[in-house]
């Protein structure tokens, strides 16, 4: 079984929008076993959306793997007048449209729901060709199709070897949402087709605290060994990757591989690994933090402000969170962070609010507003993120983290991330720093 | 004159890296008045990039729009086996490659800048077709080459029709860095060949609080005009945005028309916008919200429960926030709503911490807090982010936001976000709606 993936819309051709419905379906392909040959992208234009649909299918025919081909296609499934996907392909395979009533009952739901009236052209949006199955759409008013075609002659004059149409909404949310359906279909044609899948398998390990070439150099004969298991670095968002992948007729054959590679690396570098792939990347510190306050009974209170909110955010992504995130206070003033968290005015005047002490008098103000409300880890930030606000002696990018409760005395970190990062990006280093060095408290202190 | 932006890597069909290539020379293209009608994405196998260039040149045989083909082809300039682009360009138009001396000695000086051995491979990225001219790069070993191809016969038998074929390596900073060089060649094929550019400019527009089909309704006379502005609707994350968009010989003439168009649709719906294009899309609402509250001389101080921070952090993304937010808190117990905000505990037994009472009692409270510190609006939010904690009477995915300090009575809206959001998306979908409240009540009321 092979796939290519064509992403349908003009904004993409513009430029106004990266196309990453792409790379995470291929990811979701790879998985199953299914070989990603190619991606396309076209704009809102019926003919053009046609003729790259045939291209698709004329090189399905010439490759040298055969066997069913699947057509992949998101965005135009919209209610407004350019969006054309599925009139274009009913047209292009001469298939007549029907309104599908389930489907019609579903999108005037959402609306009741919503509190909205529905506009005449959502109708639209109902519309199938007649032999294809609705593909249900639980986040919006945009249903997907999953066509079976075959023997069809399309309107450009070719037969239509075995071929699966999967359409999607342009909308990253609720295509996933909407993958699980699709993924169940094409599982089951592969096992009814007797193609026997070798499945890719991946996990990716996350660090932080290290970088490339020198997670590279602790792991040379790992990433550089002949064995099954391939391993390659890559630069995330404020964090580096490790992918390891291996090919394997099973998955619990694949997982075993890659588990003795993981514990190699563990041993080797663990203390700067920040999660593996059960959640989403940037979730990765909030669940590793979160796990570990939760066996150790602990909760953690945190004094913000350059952060502005964001580590208490990211603290709360997490499910389940308020069984240890109770308080958090976010003291961007001087007046805030005296009346607030008790900070010295002292402390701010000689120090300024930037600086060490403020820092640890945040940490230990925080933590003994939430007293009593079980045993508390305060960790504070006090920084400068820019773009304006730095000085000589502490420049745009310098910040202060602080961490109190299981030290007799608290420990202060002194970051200094780079001043090119603009605003919110600088907010999210700054994040990852408090939150790993509150992993590494976590991992080495105890009440 | 119109381009195909082919990108070649495995890595990409393997989804491990997005193509954001292919948008950002789009952006770069319609700049310039260059049409862009497809992307595609291929392995590193030389048949199968073979088989892309062909169908690209087929298309701009077919094309209704004539004139010179653009291709411009990223990644495959490594000097790895894989990296096979220059090579399979060569071979495809039967054109044989040479080294070119200069590209050589370049390479060469960069290896001995970085105190490192040049590897024998990396001497093949400096060969070029024979007629073709290096596109340095400055950052990298990976030179590109500007080729200007036709009458030649391919590998398959066709006949090239005027076109121009333009390398990048992969990696983005490096593909931007070479793009002025190329950028500068291909204005000055467009002015030799008497093509008048036309430059292609656009706006975009966001709204939040109204639909898509809704705004299409409102707007249909605008969006089927045949005038020079073409209106078309995206949906974004929790958010829809309208495309303003024409092409003029001049960027003062283009913005004239787009500011024409824009001022009927504000008068229509200008209530639901919530921004324009100046700023990265999350950030619309807290620029907006803050440029109302400089205006007004006033501070917000937030409350925040199912957010956790996210409408704090959200607000601080804009440089310069802090002159209107001074202090905000996260009270995820209700123990921290007492205590913090003077929540009367009678309250929270009576009506649940998810209820208008408590949010009204968290908005006055935290303003209270504030006070003191300039003139305060009052903002909270108190809900369920799943994907616990629901009730029949109150599902996750509820929640209630109260605004006070501008209007005798605070003001409390009820929200319901779908239950099928992620945990993430539910926070993000609530903070939306918080901003957007609050930007209402700031343009409705005043001190």
């Amino acid at each position: 079984m092979q796939a290519t993936i064509i992403a349908v819309g003009t904004e993409l051709l513009l430029g106004e929008v990266v196309n990453s419905n792409a790379a995470w379906l291929s990811v979701q392909l790879a998985q199953l076993g299914v070989d990603v040959y190619h991606h396309a992208t076209v704009g809102d234009n019926p003919a053009r959306i046609g003729v790259v649909v045939d291209e698709a299918i004329s090189r399905f025919s010439q490759t040298e793997h055969s066997g069913l081909g699947v057509l992949l296609l998101s965005g135009g499934l919209g209610p407004t007048p350019d969006d054309l996907t599925v009139q274009t392909l009913a047209d292009h395979f001469q298939t007549p449209m029907m309104l599908d009533t389930e489907s019609e009952a579903v999108i005037k739901a959402m609306f009741i729901a919503r509190g909205q009236p529905m506009a005449p052209s959502n109708i639209k949006q109902a519309l199938r060709p007649v032999d294809a199955q609705v593909l249900p759409n639980p986040l919006g008013t945009a249903p997907g199709i999953i066509w079976s075609v075959n023997q069809k002659k399309t309107i450009t004059g070719h037969t239509v070897p075995p071929l699966i149409i999967i359409t999607f909404p342009g909308v990253p949310s609720e295509l996933k949402a909407m993958w699980p359906k699709a993924s169940q279909y094409l599982q089951d044609k592969l096992l009814t087709s007797g193609q026997k899948p070798q499945v890719l398998v991946s996990r990716t390990l996350h660090f932080f605290g290290i970088g490339e070439s020198m997670l590279a150099s602790q792991l040379n004969d790992v990433m550089t060994s002949d064995g099954p298991v391939t391993v390659a670095p890559y630069v995330g968002r404020a964090q580096v990757r490790l992918r390891l992948a291996t090919k394997s007729p099973s998955q619990q054959a694949a997982k075993a591989l890659l588990d003795n590679v993981e514990s190699i690396i563990n041993q080797r570098v663990g203390n700067f690994m920040i999660g593996n792939d059960d959640v989403p990347p940037e979730l990765f510190l909030p669940h590793t933090v979160g796990q570990l306050l939760t066996q150790k009974g602990l909760a953690v209170a945190v004094a913000e402000s350059c952060t502005g909110g964001l580590i208490s955010s990211r603290l709360t992504d997490v499910a389940g969170s308020s069984a240890y995130v109770r308080l958090n206070v976010v003291t961007y003033s001087n007046k805030a962070k005296i009346q607030l968290l008790n900070v010295a005015p002292d402390l701010l005047t000689q120090h300024g609010a930037v600086s060490q002490p403020v820092a640890i008098a945040m940490a230990q103000g925080v933590a003994s507003l939430a007293r009593g409300d079980g045993y508390t880890v305060g960790l504070s930030i006090t920084g400068i993120a820019g773009p304006d606000g730095g000085t000589v002696d502490k420049p745009v990018g310098t910040a202060y983290i602080a961490l109190s409760g299981l030290t007799p005395e608290p420990i202060v970190h002194e970051v200094l991330v780079s001043p090119k990062n603009p605003r919110t990006e600088m907010k999210f280093w700054f994040s990852q720093y408090a939150l790993f060095y509150l992993l590494q408290y976590l991992r080495t202190y105890s009440h």
